[in-house]
């Protein structure tokens, strides 16, 4: 039932994104460079930042964005969406961002800053204001690190980190605090483990990723044999995960290992909180999962799909691209037409479920009409 | 699926709650001040505890509560419900509290202890024999604790726990081994973080709060844009999260920071284990939700509510006041009238899912009816 | 939707599990003796350890086992399914097990190991290749142990975990980085605690178990009662966990601790990951439950149950012996014969829902053709 958008983000969809997404790079870039960002600009300050007009005083100190119906004195807020016209006068902002030809009708608190495009301008103002939690020194003194690791002059390390040996940490990469890197395990650049995430033995990190907090990859798959007592027997999991670039990790996710190979999340996945990613799974670029979906072992999911919350999927099947899945279903089989909308328990067609729930809500009264039928005809 | 209530529980529903507060009001207290509970007691102290008569021996000792079914030697039990009646003497317990009007009809073990209400004076035993794991040294010297935090020297440390700068830590709270807290974090008094808990920079916990192990509170929400090729490009999330007084939160439950603004858990609310909470959700008031549920972003629930297990929540919609919502349902819409009891997915009236699904069971038949009319009216 | 098994553990299934168990519990003693795995075989090295018979060179380095379809050179594979057989001759293996009477029909990159049960045989190159993350040290430095605990010399503890007073932990165990052990619990021998794992005051794991990365162990039970005002007042949760020998626990799973008397996980009982286990609740010898399933409060679940991933049981059920619960479904009441086979939302018999949910699919259709009889009779 998780959307993958909020209604900001949905603003955004046809929003300038290279300006945002520059923005977030140098973020990132600064994010370990430790940058101590300026937390209060005044109206004049962020006119020129977004290269809008003033109407009404500019020295105004913003200190957050805020959305319009929340917004109070210091916060900067926009506004674009007609329904939300009210607000523009309602609300206690000290600033509305407004497209360059929005005219108000009757009285505004605060200021308004006229720009060519309100969204990708609102943007960069959650962009200047985003603050992360750094570690505030290069290297903890705290942490157990292996000699016979190789890391980056250029790593950031929190306290009661541990860093087993023969990993391998890549420049600007953000180990925060009480993180644990197994053996051998190799974290790219740029990439940030937030406190308590847990990456066991042999498995590999891409560049540019983020993962939450007390996340686990590389867990055991859950493989056994059963024995004639009906006991179960470990089958040993001797695979890894590997997470490419540009990933993101929900919290408390946990992506299990693979029986031989590799668990393997592609290129720009989006996986949300609480998922279950089973032992040699493969989930295809760009693919969003919203939390508390599950994927059993061996499945493979395209790319640029998008699974909503707490959807199941069976082991051992082929999801192609594109494919569209509503929340809670329970994907059974395969699925080989690219671009398709699923729903339901087991999947189906998104519309024809939607249909037939209709029906089922009505079956007593349908059943009724049979019997009124049956009373006619076998009377 | 998960229920709400143990048994004991539902005894306790119209019982004396006020004299139980009480003592866990006490209880708590203790816990910080590092109180040494007696384990062992005679029947005689218990019987003075619960102003008690004691038929029977009242020296025997009593090392523990324990079911009526399962009770051994040693152990305290209660005996209320008729239905539960043999049990009183098959039971192995030392001492069974009963209603002081209860008068057995045949031998029985232990002794027994007539009291006034079984379930209040049971209520207190239980609370005698809690143990909570508490730090044993008032601060550990194994934390890295910021010079820049706020804490009150009546504050419980634990081993390798972190407080980063701009903390500010209530009298009373106990920060259990390997908690981290995050920049800006305030946390009341009096609240309890279990261990492994993660709490992200900027968040807010109220007093009197329990936060169970491994929780992560202020993850950022799954929010992205998406542009012409489908990548998806991260939304900053710069809000962060609130949680009210007397709030308790599941193991391995997640909570989402704000896009803008705050992610809202108001006073009173219980959530279960590994739940989880998009960003700028409202939960409302004593509202009480069981595991592995799933709110979506900006989801508005009301106060009083009771969520079932697994339930999966869109996001962008209002639950009213007072809602009940079974287990495994789908909340795909708002929901404006107070106090309806939904289930299904998507969740409709409790009463005519139940109606509608017994009918879906026996579709074959209906089917094999209906081709019977058929062959009727169009030979 | 999680499945129990891989592909390649479906084949051992009728395969010579004793060998393979012996091979485990070997590997297990090698555990904590921190054996230096040797990781470079040749394919003469591992025909001698399987005895098989080399075709084609036998002084190839095999660095790691790798499923057909995936095989690299350096790796080794197998053949036994006759629908892989185009793999036999495209694969870059550089050794493929097959059965001592298989003959090629065309040409083969790398050599041929011929066995006599190629599954056993390759459970041993599987246990052979098994790297477990092993703390380097006996017992770190940077742990915080009390001295009243009680630890058996040969126990290897990792870096910043903490060991309360009355803890007790038997030979051969290995707590890795991170782990919580509250007081009084007591873990018995070669069983190995991830990192990340907390287990609460007074619980009991026993023997040769697994737990994996952020488990929890001993959490308080959702119990709550609800005063006049409608406000939760919290039930104290005296009970402890008790998890018996040969128990596999997935990551990020909880486990409640029971009001009174225990929640009990029994011998050879494997879970997966993400489970939530409520207070009370009992899980039966050798059952096996798929990631993400939820047992309510105080619900018995048999012996040799296999439950499907995202499956939900009510609180104060019981469900019988061998019961097969399908992914996904709602259990919402007691289960009393054996063996039976379930699906559903609320839980029905398996061909029963498969059946109906055949017919609601069709609705839409069954209801024209009622219309259609409709318009017939009642014209």
């Amino acid at each position: 039932m998780t959307c993958f958008f909020n209604d900001l983000t949905l603003l955004f969809l046809n929003a300038a994104r290279a300006i945002l997404s520059n923005i977030l790079k140098r973020l990132f870039k600064n994010r370990y460079k430790n940058y101590l960002y300026i937390m209060k600009w005044t109206v004049a300050d962020i006119a020129k930042i977004v290269e809008g007009t003033v109407i009404g005083p500019d020295d105004l100190v913003i200190t957050a964005p805020e959305k319009i119906e929340a917004a109070q004195s210091g916060n900067i807020t926009f506004f674009s969406n007609p329904k939300y016209e009210p607000y523009v006068y309602k609300t206690g902002a000290s600033a509305i961002l407004v497209n360059k030809n929005f005219d108000p009708v009757s009285e505004i608190k605060g200021s308004l800053i006229k720009v060519k495009d309100v969204y990708e301008s609102f943007g960069k103002i959650l962009a200047m204001f985003e603050v992360r939690p750094i570690n505030e020194k290069i290297q903890s003194n705290l942490a157990s690190i292996s000699p016979s690791s190789t890391i980056n002059k250029d790593v950031s390390i929190g306290d009661f980190v541990v860093i087993k040996k023969g990993a391998e940490i890549g420049e600007g990469t953000i180990l925060m605090d009480q993180v644990y890197i197994g053996e051998n395990v190799k974290i790219g650049k740029n990439t940030i483990l937030y406190p308590g995430v847990k990456v066991y033995t042999d498995c590999i990190i891409g560049d540019n990723c983020i993962i939450h907090g007390n996340v686990i990859i590389g867990s055991d798959g859950f493989g056994f044999s059963r024995d004639e007592d009906g006991h179960f027997k470990k089958i040993p999991q001797i695979g890894n995960v590997i997470v490419e670039d540009e990933v993101e990790i929900g919290a408390c996710t946990t992506i299990d290992r693979a029986t031989m190979g590799s668990t393997l999340i592609k290129k720009g996945v989006k996986l949300d909180n609480l998922i279950q990613i089973g032992h040699n799974v493969v989930i295809g670029n760009h693919t969003a999962i919203a939390a508390q979906t599950g994927v059993s072992g061996s499945t493979e999911i395209g790319a640029n799909c998008m699974i909503g919350g707490q959807t199941g999927f069976v082991g051992h099947i082929k999801v192609a691209d594109n494919t569209m899945i509503q929340a809670q279903s329970g994907v059974a089989g395969n699925i080989t037409e690219p671009g398709r909308k699923l729903y339901g328990y087991p999947a189906i067609d998104y519309q024809n479920y939607l249909k037939a729930f209709a029906y089922f809500k009505r079956l007593p009264e349908i059943v009724n009409r049979l019997r009124e039928i049956e009373r006619e005809i076998f009377k």
